[in-house]
């Protein structure tokens, strides 16, 4: 006796065979036990058995559950003021001049106290959940100082106590040099390669770390440092590489096996080839992109050639991307940046959640998987690319449970 | 005793007053009554009234309940193949030929039972409903014959019994010339003209006239027919105009006293002069300029200096627009257009309700108005703009109900 079976749909397991890349399954069944998957496949290779409950989904499309792998959710207040004063043509000078930027952002998370920033996360939360995520990525980074990035790590845990979501909590170390830092570069690093690093890893705060590598941030030098520590510390490493000028950020992430390198839109041959080999996920970010009205494409063609997987995520955060729905983000990707509908689900399940390291147990549909499950009121996969700002699926399945 | 007392929020009312353009009210109160409402205030003003309920907003901001004053709502299928083919690098001549494009929604919507393109419109209705819209315009222009745009006239009407929300039917009457009709333009607009606008008219299915003025649809000699028979018949007019070239559809809608111009990113000094002579709103749609990705913007700046009003819309339709939220419509005026955060509001508010011809009963937070509202958890107007794919309003309120 199974917990459950789903019926009466179409499957996109995202589990590749031959002749089948996005493992399609025409009226297709799911049968569901303790939170994960059973089986999947034709609704007559299922028919023998019996369920606790069926469930007939009327002909919905049901994909992995949705994965946003790069988010910063965690955050005080808005920078609505900056959107408006850019509208009105301000700079990014004059916008900064006004205390705008990331240090606005820093100064309003740590006037927040604990109960208003997860109010205010919770909301862009359920955002992401009711547009189908069912496991959400959610940075630290507006703390800067060690203290506080513990303090918005132990947030973004917290952020998913009681929800139906699964938040993978990652330490974004080296984001932003503080104002009052600028002259103590070598210092500032020191302080969080050699303090923060060992602190989030002895209280399993974060499985991986990231950092931001550009000419506004910091140097592949910098990075290295982290990257090293992190390594010794049994984190996994990300990078924000190649999102304003080429600095060989993706080479130096996939140098250290990097989960993930992401915004790429300066990335060049020598990079992509540099992924490829080390499995590491080009996540895709197109509401940056869109937000900041950018020129400059990442390089899809590249990434297909060399057959580097590609993720897509919201990076949802108050200065260059606040979005809010993960179905934008993929028709995001579609639109500004060429990918395949197929591409941009791809992005967020299986691919994203290789960014995260955690394709071994969801991503796919696949026996063995937790049951994270979106069912689909749409008449063919594309339509997940199609619509622009589809609200979330008819139903949302987080380990087996609707939500 | 009034029926009902909305208090402890911030009030956008969109009723200018000297100094108060956007007509902003702090902790302010509205009372309602009959669905309408009766007197909308600072709280301390409203403080000696008692109501059968009083409801507290937590703060909340509230503006009118948006109106999308451009949709074409009821069709049937969608154009998600051909999106894909277009990301795919696909040209507008090759979709042609294998059938897409408008005529691809045509027959579709032929072929589709009244009752599955009501089940199909409603998920787009709700959709845009949930978003905080009241009110909906749906054009007819699936159908091209009269028969057919008179069935779908009937649809829009119905599409909204049961709802809590305002249908406004517009009869779209020169769409598209159909393909076995090319060599025949005189008699096809004869018929339409002739035939379609009294029966329309008649029938009291709609209340305003709207077409396409452009190389690749009718001409301004074409649309002028139209809009004398739909002056004669005692109908609106609007205008899809300047969206790909300058035809002078503006000014030609002005001369005709349109309700509206809609598009115009051809739109010239001497079109704007004309609109804002008529008090013709200048309807912008950034769904289609996004989803197009075309590169020429509307005038924003000539629209503001002839003080021709601005509506903003989603243009909701299955080819160059599959748009179903409004808060992204307004963020997609400030990202691509420039508009201000408030001018997308008031494109999504009062301007709307001037585009329908409306403005004396919806579209602002006054006396005698109906009591259409939404209340946003946000800190700021400007987060209405700011926030790609904001979710619905946390409550919306429909002739004074809760929906």
């Amino acid at each position: 006796m199974w917990d459950r079976l789903l019926v009466d749909c179409n499957i996109a397991t995202f589990e590749e065979s031959p002749g089948n890349p996005l493992g399609l399954i025409e009226n297709g069944a799911i049968a569901i036990a303790d939170g994960k998957i059973l089986r999947v496949g034709k609704r007559t290779e299922l028919a023998g058995f019996r369920a606790g409950r069926v469930d007939a989904l009327g002909g919905a499309w049901v994909t992995p559950g949705l994965i946003d792998c790069h988010t910063h959710l965690v955050f005080g207040g808005t920078r609505a003021d900056e959107h408006a004063m850019r509208r009105a043509g301000a700079s990014y000078e004059q916008i900064a001049e006004t205390g705008g930027g990331i240090a606005s952002t820093v100064k309003r998370t740590a006037a927040a106290s604990d109960e208003e920033l997860l109010d205010q996360s919770r909301r862009r939360l359920r955002s992401l959940m009711s547009g189908g995520c069912t496991t959400i990525e959610v940075k630290s980074g507006y703390g800067l100082d060690p203290d506080s990035e513990l303090r918005l790590l132990r947030i973004a845990s917290e952020l998913g106590s009681g929800e139906a979501v699964r938040i993978v909590p990652t330490l974004l170390a080296l984001h932003a040099i503080p104002a009052e830092q600028q002259d103590r570069r070598v210092h500032y690093v020191s302080e969080i390669v050699d303090k923060l690093i060992p602190a989030a890893a002895k209280q399993g705060l974060a499985t991986s770390v990231d950092a931001f590598c550009d000419t506004i941030a910091f140097t592949p030098a910098e990075v290295e440092r982290l990257f090293k520590a992190a390594a010794h510390h049994g984190l996994r490493v990300r990078l924000h590489a190649e999102q304003l000028s080429n600095q060989n950020g993706a080479a130096l992430a996939a140098q250290y096996r990097a989960l993930s390198a992401d915004h790429l839109e300066h990335l060049d041959d020598a990079g992509a080839k540099a992924m490829a080999a080390s499995g590491t996920v080009a996540v895709l970010l197109p509401g940056a992109f869109y937000a900041l009205q950018e020129k400059k494409k990442p390089p899809i063609a590249l990434l297909r050639k060399h057959k580097v997987p590609m993720a897509v995520a919201t990076d949802c955060n108050p200065g260059t991307s606040p979005l809010l729905s993960p179905t934008l983000a993929m028709n995001l990707a579609c639109t500004l940046f060429g990918l395949t509908p197929e591409e941009a689900v791809a992005g967020m399940t299986i691919n994203a959640a290789r960014a995260l390291g955690l394709a071994h147990s969801i991503g796919s549909i696949a026996a063995g998987k937790q049951a994270d499950l979106c069912a689909w009121r749409i008449e063919s996969l594309a339509e997940l690319g199609y619509w622009i700002g589809l609200p979330g699926p008819a139903r949302r399945i987080f380990n087996g449970v609707d939500s």
